[in-house]
């Protein structure tokens, strides 16, 4: 397909349903509600408390977080629902039919901190934007171990690829490189961990990728799949649900599994030395949280995903055949997770 | 003054010494050994490591750390002289006169976490540039106590008030001011710390204060203040040693005083939380570190200003009418420290 087909595409409505906003902030709150649940069972330990908060330009959400879990070192699941007059810059240059109009967007977003060094720490978001003429679904879901443990990953980004295979064949091969190019640490040459999928702006029309990076392997993927068959509201909202509800059966196994893993003060250090690097690309390439801190979000609440306890060491490099090595030299590299070729 | 004024003084070229480099980088690498040295003999157990390096694209430095000493938990003091063809738009656009032009820099920076919670953490830099037809001096100095000690604040304050006096009696009242506006977190409404003294941008011409707040207390002070005298590169450069070498003289007489003070887990703990803003400030903020990841920097000198362990606690409120409420009732504020108005 060519660019002017595209336009010609978006310029067709793709409308969502009168009640869009309602299905979707119904369906992200019970899915708040469902992760809390399972996860204070698999805690067994520490329950969430809630905040409720209001955002004095419009909307408002619920904090939920958990500390000193017997599994769950911290751990925060959000939701928010809010609205405003203009949308940021950096948003509007990839929507500028949104230029103008009132916005409203609704999120789940979560993040777990195990103590156990062997559990990785995970981190989800799902998000649902309508301005004007225009709307969109985005999100993701990414895993980031300590230590490397291949059968892990394979579940993980295997349950994620089913997930999404029933929706449409290109969206894992499009969103796990997707994934691997927004969770990357520039300054480190690092990804975050071993990936999962992310997307954003799909409002059924257009590339399913639509990137900041024209030259990574996710835009080349995507132009080579072309432009897919038009989507509509409900279908792209059946796979965020499929997305949301893959959490559970993708990341519980793995944290029941490790949950009991002994582990020594070498583990324990690595492990907050590590979280370090969660901090900075949250503070400094998470586009997320930069624009709530920036623009009066509830700080409290977009920084319930920094870690509880952290280590910066300067200079630090694991020693060479270790399994700390492991993880730098095979698990924090892009790779195909499910193509059978990973040795570790 | 006006502002055709200014530009007719800016077009007058006010020259650098032709030994202006060498000059600046012999100061600075002696302020960097007379640093180690002197804090290598208060801390009477460790000493400072050196990793010398280079830079592809040119230049390189000298960066020092002090791990697990028995006052500073963590000491970092960097050195590094480099070089390029091109400055990033956001100095090209405070002196577009460097366009086209290749740069050099050379700069000392230091920060240290002490291990006792009554002793405050210390950021020092200064620098120099030199583009083309333009030069200018730049840096500062600011204190981040955990426990409110308003004598100490105050002894600090006069010490770096005390050394820019001698070189201009406007220099205290404008720099203070840019420092607070500078190390402040918009996202927790506080003030990094107490402060110090900022400046960037000194060339001798135009306005003390160069700043992006046109409205803020600095600025107008500056615009109070009017255009100074002209002041010769010569001038500036004494009044940089000056401030550089009020370091040890504002600092060290504190961290002598408390390092023998008892302390328990609540205030550690509470050391280790605030330790989380200075995280905060250094990766969304700093425009240093932010200038330094995004290019290509050394990322671990960049980053040794982090500290070697860090809390998070979502919700945190310090109880009213302990000494934690007093930090941030009155000394996470901006104050005029001098003026015996403060009480604490």
């Amino acid at each position: 397909m060519t660019v002017s087909q595209t336009v010609e595409l978006r310029a067709t409505p793709n409308s969502p349903p009168s009640d869009s906003k309602q299905r979707v902030g119904e369906f992200l709150k019970t899915l708040q509600d469902n992760i809390c649940q399972k996860l204070e069972q698999v805690d067994g330990g520490a329950q969430f408390k809630q905040d409720e908060w209001e955002r004095p330009e419009g909307g408002g959400g619920r904090s939920r977080v958990m500390t000193n879990g017997n599994v769950f070192e911290q751990g925060g699941v959000n939701y928010s629902e809010v609205w405003g007059e203009t949308l940021p810059p950096s948003i509007l240059n990839q929507r500028p039919e949104a230029a103008g109009h009132r916005w409203f967007a609704t999120g789940t977003s979560m993040v777990l901190h195990p103590r156990n060094p062997y559990i990785p720490t995970i981190h989800l978001n799902y998000r649902y934007f309508e301005a004007g003429p225009v709307w969109w679904f985005g999100g993701g879901i990414d895993l980031t171990p300590y230590y490397p443990f291949l059968e892990d990953v394979v579940h993980f980004h295997s349950t994620l690829k089913e997930a999404c295979d029933r929706n449409h064949p290109e969206y894992y091969p499009t969103f796990k490189l997707w994934c691997d190019e927004y969770f990357y640490l520039k300054h480190r040459q690092e990804t975050r961990g071993v990936g999962g999928i992310f997307f954003d702006y799909q409002d059924g029309l257009g590339a399913l990728y639509q990137g900041p990076d024209p030259k990574g392997p996710a835009s080349q993927h995507s132009a080579q799949v072309g432009l897919p068959d038009r989507r509509s509201w409900d279908e792209l909202f059946t796979f965020v649900q499929a997305c949301g509800n893959a959490f559970l059966p993708a990341y519980v196994p793995i944290a029941e599994k490790h949950r009991n893993d002994e582990y020594g003060e070498r583990e324990r250090n690595f492990q907050l030395y590590r979280r370090g690097r969660y901090v900075e690309f949250n503070l400094v390439y998470d586009r997320g949280t930069i624009f709530g801190l920036q623009t009066n979000g509830r700080t409290e609440s977009i920084l319930m995903s920094l870690p509880p306890l952290v280590r910066w060491e300067y200079g630090y490099e694991p020693q060479a055949g270790t399994r700390e090595a492991q993880l730098y030299d095979t698990f924090l590299k892009p790779q195909d997770w499910l193509s059978g070729a990973v040795q570790a």
